[in-house]
């Protein structure tokens, strides 16, 4: 039976992997209109058209739900391009992450995301399990093919050089709670890979 | 008449700076001791020997006082070292921080502190312009004196060498949540002076 004729044969027969996308979906939207306060089963399940039991059956809280719908939404943003050349991709990378931040209206969600899971450690094991980690290691993993290419120092840390890029961008978010745009990018990437001391002569 | 003095003269005629002084030394010792959840006004003013009605008039909040006297408390750790030597003075800088985060128990505080500060307006502005970024200012004016000495490149931002080395720290602790000791230390600072980047031969 394909999908499609499930979802004709009403919404209680809804396969679970279909309704869990539905609620997925409606809840990242939530989360980055209206704000991670806004993420409630009760708002959630109106708006993906499911019941409250389902979702109360399938997350320990809302903030488990609006961490797992981030995660979702933001899966895209996992693509690391391998052109070749270290420094492009950086640069295309990082930039696409500032953006998501700062023109996709992530900003707020991702702060209180973040901010909730140092108050919350179920929530913090989840962000740093299935989303903040698995993120770095597959950041390092191009470093890595670089490195392999002679584009990094062979004893270069890939896990440092992922703090000095995206760690920038989080300290001047949740930290320091300063503006920056993707004016940013080139000069993080510059400085991570340079350096800030004089260049040899 | 001298501060002893007026201590002698009782409780309620204490003047309004050593009360205040005593309240935050409390409020800081709490926050350390137990964490942001257990500074309230009640123990707060217990501990301190003080009135809640004192402590309601000087502060909004108990996060706003949580954070003043996590400032006041980590207040030594701002002083930065001009041995002429800015690597040098770099590691001992933020050795001190990671220190004081991991081996004086501010760690969790600190992580309470920012993670409430992304729910609260209030805590944000406090934290950000009464610590994070006077901090900011003040490891930029140590970079600038080095940089003057021709121990930074002329174009390097001093703002992101701060994002890469402190934010790269607050990375791990807030965003990864993945443990760090001092030997994250020279790395970060040699990664922030000579970049990834194979040097020029």
């Amino acid at each position: 039976m394909s999908e499609s004729a499930a979802v004709r044969r009403g919404r209680g027969r809804r396969p679970a992997a279909e309704v869990r996308a539905a609620v997925l979906e409606a809840a990242g939207r939530i989360l980055l209109r209206d704000g991670m306060q806004a993420v409630t089963f009760e708002r959630v399940a109106a708006e993906a058209g499911s019941s409250k039991t389902t979702l109360y059956k399938w997350w320990p809280s809302p903030g488990a739900l609006a961490a797992e719908a981030y995660f979702t939404h933001s899966r895209a943003l996992l693509d690391f391009p391998d052109t070749g050349d270290i420094r492009a991709d950086l640069v295309t990378q990082l930039g696409a992450f500032v953006r998501w931040l700062k023109e996709s209206g992530a900003e707020g969600p991702v702060s209180q995301l973040v901010g909730a899971a140092q108050l919350d450690a179920d929530l913090a094991r989840a962000w740093s399990q299935s989303y903040a980690v698995p993120r770095r290691d597959l950041a390092a993993e191009r470093l890595r093919i670089a490195q392999r290419q002679g584009q990094l120092r062979a004893d270069a840390d890939l896990h440092v050089i992922v703090d000095q890029l995206w760690g920038a961008c989080y300290h001047r978010l949740l930290v320091l709670k300063v503006d920056f745009d993707t004016s940013i990018v080139e000069r993080l990437v510059d400085h991570a890979l340079y350096g800030a001391a004089p260049r040899a002569t």
